[in-house]
């Protein structure tokens, strides 16, 4: 098969002779299209000292399966690979699983890739009305949905989402169905149009003034000094989410945070099925946020240092497998 | 009268002829005892850029007051002096008021003096089985009993209070009334050595390891590698509570935070009425805090620059007022 690893020091295309092979509990699956997140480009410069295949957001047909029922299916997958025995498993908190392993991420080959092996339990089948470029949205929109698990957000609820990048365009629509009072922050005036012309309400970060109003800001800059800009907005006893992770670090004064009783919440992955149900009602847009579409065999470049294959318009950039 | 103020520069002892002036819904309180807190070291570093008598800890008489039924009466007051108008205080949540003062730390002379004026509204009647010594401490102890309105702690919550100071303690007496997986960590044998004769569980901090295992984590340590401690502790999905301000900063990735999905809670003032309930159950022992009693115009060298006149192994130091 055809796969885009990383192998420590660069991202390289390689064809192999040998196929994944699944295990007992696993899918072996073809994959259709898959999605390049912020994560992956963190990789590729060392984040995670992971080694191996790179990708996580996919969606892609079973060719084999213990369980007949899923094989020829339209899948995603949930990208926490888990043990179900530890006490994270058992208290249902199996995406933070003491012993998972990660898709693409840690200790388990990714999607860009012909093929990939995933755990059977971690299948959602994708419904017929949701297409390829939809779909590939899930694992990024269900990480958007994770804010609402967390957060209490409402009509009234005056939130802002820092960061017009691809996971803050999400959080931004996925927040805006529940809150008439949200604003999205960000640095680039044609990706605020895109939030713009969904209805959402923009305005651009060098506009901003600090306010200490807002119930809720959702950090999705991938910056560092996103939670210090977060910490401006916040009103007291108001909650700062933190949805992106960021490798660098910066000195900061946390007494505010004690003043002002705020909240921070570090949120990660979430419920593939309530992105799947949002996709299926379209009620988000995920085809405006396609910047770019490259096939496997010619991604290599996309990784290259200094992410010269990046321009900051960039939003979304998919990966397709010409066979 | 006489009072102990921060000029900007040191700490030093003053006698006025003039008393202060309380306004019309304040009461005039003389002040029997006060307490010295981390606080108030502080601010005589230059925290807050306070100017004037220092001190918020306390427990006096009422001398004036439009209100006769508080005349004469032995009180603790809460620190916050507010609006009753602003969007916070009209939220429930005066401790926040956008426009407050607050007694020794911002904007209102403090309670390191013969006499102070303070709101009506601010005013608790301590019970008489209450003493002067034990009243002190309602203030710092509503602040440790505020962790149990922020976070849920039953028999079974593994709690881990970090810091053997003032603020430790108190949280750990509180804590430990409801969690039976409660460890106090501290580098002061002979402050944990208190804690153990109250039944509490503790560990040398030298002796800790890396855990990840911890439902919630107290950081009351006042020192800046406090947060950083406290998430090599504390489980995915966790609360780290912030009890203490410091005033440096420290680089800091969190990273981990998004990761564990941690939730990182502020925490400040609290419900006098639940401290003073405590105290008057004998719920909780403050009488072994005590460690120096300092005439208030002798106090001045306890603010001296380098903290010559605190030890250590100091818990508490309370001011006392000859007349």
């Amino acid at each position: 098969m055809r796969a885009l690893l990383f192998d420590g020091t660069a991202v390289k295309f390689r064809q192999y002779q040998a196929d994944p092979v699944a295990g007992p509990d696993e899918a072996l699956i073809k994959v259709e299209m898959a999605g390049v997140c912020q994560t992956d480009l963190e990789i590729s410069q060392g984040y995670m000292s992971f080694k191996g295949v790179l990708g996580h957001e996919f969606v892609g047909t079973v060719l084999k399966c213990k369980e007949g029922k899923w094989v020829g299916k339209r899948v995603v997958g949930e990208i926490n690979c888990v043990c179900g025995k530890c006490d994270m498993c058992q208290r249902g908190l199996s995406t933070h699983c003491r012993h998972r392993s990660v898709l693409g991420i840690s200790n388990k080959d990714g999607v860009f890739a012909d093929l990939v092996a995933l755990p059977m339990r971690n299948l959602h089948e994708v419904p017929p009305n949701v297409s390829l470029e939809e779909a590939v949205f899930v694992e990024p929109l269900a990480a958007a949905v994770q804010v609402l698990r967390q957060v209490q957000i409402d009509a009234r609820t005056k939130v802002t989402v820092l960061g017009d990048g691809r996971l803050g365009q999400l959080v931004a629509q996925v927040v805006h169905r529940h809150s008439k009072a949200m604003e999205l922050i960000g640095r680039h005036g044609t990706k605020l149009a895109i939030a713009e012309r969904l209805g959402i309400p923009t305005r651009l970060e060098r506009e901003l003034q600090p306010r200490r109003d807002q119930d809720v800001v959702i950090d999705c800059t991938g910056r560092v000094e996103g939670l210090e800009r977060a910490l401006t907005l916040v009103r007291p006893r108001g909650t700062v989410v933190l949805k992106t992770t960021v490798v660098g670090s910066k000195p900061m004064n946390l007494a505010g945070v004690v003043i002002d009783e705020i909240t921070i919440l570090g949120s990660r992955c979430g419920p593939f099925a309530d992105a799947l149900a949002l996709l299926g009602q379209k009620q988000v847009d995920v085809a405006c946020l396609v910047s770019r579409r490259t096939r496997l065999e010619a991604a290599e470049g996309l990784f290259a240092p200094g992410g010269a294959g990046w321009p900051s318009e960039t939003l979304k950039m998919l990966l397709t497998f010409d066979r």
